[in-house]
């Protein structure tokens, strides 16, 4: 642990992964009211009871919109926290591009590992969509576990924007949204001519990354996807699985949008 | 399915993942005699008996080495299967470069989960690394379980190169060998500088590329990387959790070098 570090955790008492030399962040959707952020339910809780942390201790918290506020406790119980904000800060560890994922819906509990790393890595917003070839459908229970893993990966990445999990969308809905980013690239398994690299537009300041289910996609999906602009691209010529393609091109397009590093 | 590998299912009745419109090939590390391919063990079981294939079927075999067979059963038992090898190919569906994860043991199976991801992306090799910060330690067990993961992956994802899986290493027995890498390239949370692709050298033949443990890797460590002729990179502002980075910065640099697309 470097001393800056250290020092931050001495005065805020975090005692989560203190090998980490990294401040965990509290999530808290309501803005402040009259300088005050006030955090109830199962968030308090946490704070209070949990972390154990004390009237006086400063505290991260990010509203998953972009913004965190420097809190000091004036008030820590596990059914009310509450606190003064001393600083707010926008926009801050985020990427300058919005990379989504388009993900098809994936069996078991891939979907799930997609949006974790996905997070991670600095994705804005993922959306389930249902092809042909999709196994299983996305429930409401199953979204529900999916953005309360993102939730935990935001926390746990100190991201400041909580990503956008969209409801299971049908690849006829997503093609008629296309038009909203700057870029749409489709990760084709039968493609053999480019790779990201050379399809990627460095100036997009948004990217739909599409990738397909277990089974990959239909020609003809592949045939509506291109009509509607999108660009397919040859992640070479082994056989990825879908959630190993997932995190390997929203890597790579962060990556060499120069939000990674 | 496309139709080419609808007819290369019916040939050979590969009955597994029909949807994914691949084939999946058989280990089998050691050479044909006299143009004869004799496999025995629980491969033999697992394609008479599994996979039902009969005498008179095409199937492929790799040797994880960079060679595949073409082979034609002459005998189909659970005990043995042997056949006649009617083509040899070399290097097929392999990366033009050589790229070498050095990761520090993690806890769980975490570190299974980055060999198979990493296998799929098409690593040549990975080195468990022992670090100030590793909790815990890779067991025999553990090792082989890595091993079996990995040859999992390597079928799954048509690779014809098994990727060496070295015994936990120390970092410092790791930093004596690390000449025979043309560039050695370390993922550091500290590092506010460059990120990979400002550094990562594209005439590297053989990078390898260092990833810590769940704490991160103390200064000192770093220190010795960097004396040693490493060059540490950033992974952005947000804190990746360490299977997640390495599956990133595989990608990255295979997709930088243009093997991955």
């Amino acid at each position: 642990m470097n001393t800056k570090s250290e020092a931050r955790m001495q005065k805020s008492e975090c005692r989560s992964e203190p090998a980490s030399g990294h401040h965990e962040s509290y999530f808290w959707p309501e803005p402040p009211a009259d300088g005050q952020l006030v955090i109830t339910g199962s968030e308090a809780r946490h704070i209070a009871r949990v972390m154990r942390h004390k009237v006086g201790n400063m505290i991260g918290v990010v509203d998953g919109a972009g913004t965190e506020y420097e809190v000091e406790l004036v008030e820590a119980r596990a059914v009310r926290v509450a606190g003064r904000v001393l600083s707010t800060k926008s926009g801050a560890r985020e990427p300058k591009h919005r990379v989504t994922i388009a993900q098809a819906v994936l069996k078991g509990d891939k979907l799930a590992r997609v949006c974790e790393q996905a997070t991670e890595l600095g994705v804005t917003r993922i959306i389930p969509v249902q092809t042909a070839r999709t196994v299983g459908r996305l429930s409401a229970a199953k979204l529900e576990r999916l953005r309360a893993v993102s939730l935990a990966a935001l926390k746990s990445s100190t991201r400041t924007v909580l990503p956008r999990i969209d409801v299971a969308t049908e690849l006829g809905e997503l093609l008629a949204t296309s038009s909203e980013f700057d870029q749409v690239l489709v990760a084709y398994e039968e493609e053999t001519g480019p790779g990201m690299g050379e399809v990627l537009d460095r100036k997009a300041a948004s990217v739909l990354l599409v990738v397909g289910p277990e089974g990959g996609f239909e020609p003809a999906e592949i045939d509506a996807l291109q009509a509607a602009g999108a660009v397919s691209f040859s992640l070479g010529p082994r056989r990825l699985r879908a959630e190993t393609a997932a995190v390997a091109v929203a890597a790579m397009a962060l990556g060499l949008l120069g939000d990674l590093g």
